[in-house]
């Protein structure tokens, strides 16, 4: 078998079901690990039938399953947490980069089929690490946000590490990496969204704010938070109020709550 | 030098920092990365900065510093993230297990200090992964919950990667480790504070809840919840309502908003 190259893969078992349900024709190929492979001593296995469920899918599909030793899983999915399936994906076609302008449609769209449309939208200001960017979207797409923007520099982007973590989110949600943060927060203000920003100090709490309406939370770096530039864009800045020694939350924990409000008050 | 063996190490510029200024009595060695050695070229670097900061402090207490290879460190920090830093304490000093006895006599010094103290304690009943527990020890701490109780079977036990990822604050917040989580349940409902536990499905959400009083809140493992008995001993039985097709939030990050709606409704 020749290793593939230069093309993303996926694994872990909720994205590979996810791949699988809702873009089956992007899959190249399916590998699973062989001592999944169905037994009559494997039935009561959790992690087996989940696997099974994955196999009958890709059998619904006509999609034909390598079955490869754990070994060369490790090595497909760069020695990550891969569950025993790991799927090698057409180039460019899953987390594929959507910029400004696929915001702007989105957001016409979103305003199309709805013209009392509230939107929900989670701004990521320079996230380096892709564990953090995973939780953050698998929150996001949980807690029912529109979409996630992220700017194209100064952040990780989207990666096969970022898809895992977000437990298949980040293929679902959609993710709009920006060149121009500023310019797309400038333009969002326009439309009518309310920006609120997460620092660390200030005399407004979380819920304080009035989400109700259409509305774009920002939220900083790991620990240096939000730029400056960003942060002056805010309509306001707003902070998670905290009584513990330790220096902050993490910021997909910070991330989760302030989302979590959003839909408390919404109700 | 010699290998240090059976003695815990931990790691991380956070975590030295806090048992350099609370508990330096309980270190052995402080090792530090010799590339971090106080030069003029690294005044900018901000690493250095905190570092020189741990220097300072040792310099305080009479404690010598290690220089050593940044591959030692490694090797010392079990090849996970030390910032070129890492403490070698005295053994049980540390992280020592607090059981159920001690829970009871922190209860009673709560209740002695205030009559009418309201707990607010958080329950993890068989967190497996020493991130994630490290993670709800973080917001637990930084959300001042009082104390946080898991059970000594089926569950991570606190060790170095638990207190790095928790920022520290497994060496801030008592962490009480029991036999028997039920009869540790069944006690706190003695003591009358109100038992609320977490599932994917219920029709009472989390801001349906009266916070107020003295809670306890119970979050299960990853993936599959609550174990059944601990579930059953629980008040109420709630829900944090989701929109999105992911299966769920990260334990941590639900955690954290649970602990949330408890400061949001306590004001």
């Amino acid at each position: 078998m020749k290793k593939p190259q230069n093309v993303p893969n996926l694994y872990g078992i909720h994205v590979a079901n996810i791949i699988l349900e809702q873009q089956p024709e992007v899959i190249v190929n399916l590998y699973i690990q062989d001592s999944f492979k169905r037994s009559p001593n494997n039935t009561d296995n959790i992690n087996n039938e989940r696997i099974n469920n994955i196999t009958n899918l890709a059998n619904q599909y006509g999609l034909s399953i390598n079955y490869l030793p754990k070994i060369k899983l490790d090595e497909l999915a760069g020695n990550l947490q891969h569950q025993g399936v790991v799927i090698q994906c057409k180039a460019n076609t899953i987390l594929k980069v959507r910029g400004e302008d696929e915001l702007k449609s989105f957001y016409q769209d979103k305003l199309d089929a709805d013209s009392n449309y509230k939107a929900f939208i989670l701004i990521l200001d320079g996230i380096q690490d892709p564990h953090n960017l995973g939780a953050c979207i698998r929150s996001a797409e949980a807690l029912g946000v529109d979409c996630v923007v992220i700017p194209q520099n100064n952040s990780v982007g989207l990666n096969s590490t970022v898809c895992k973590i977000s437990s298949g989110a980040a293929l679902l949600l959609p993710v709009f990496q920006v060149i121009n943060l500023s310019r797309t927060i400038t333009w969002l203000k326009e439309q009518g969204v309310w920006v609120y920003g997460t620092e660390m100090v200030s005399d407004i709490r979380l819920s304080d704010l009035d989400l109700k309406g259409s509305t774009a939370l920002v939220m900083g770096a790991e620990g240096t938070g939000m730029r400056k530039l960003t942060s002056s864009l805010c309509d306001q800045i707003f902070t998670i109020p905290m009584v513990g020694t330790t220096e902050s939350l993490n910021v997909s924990v910070a991330t989760g709550i302030c989302l979590y409000e959003v839909i408390r008050q919404r109700g």
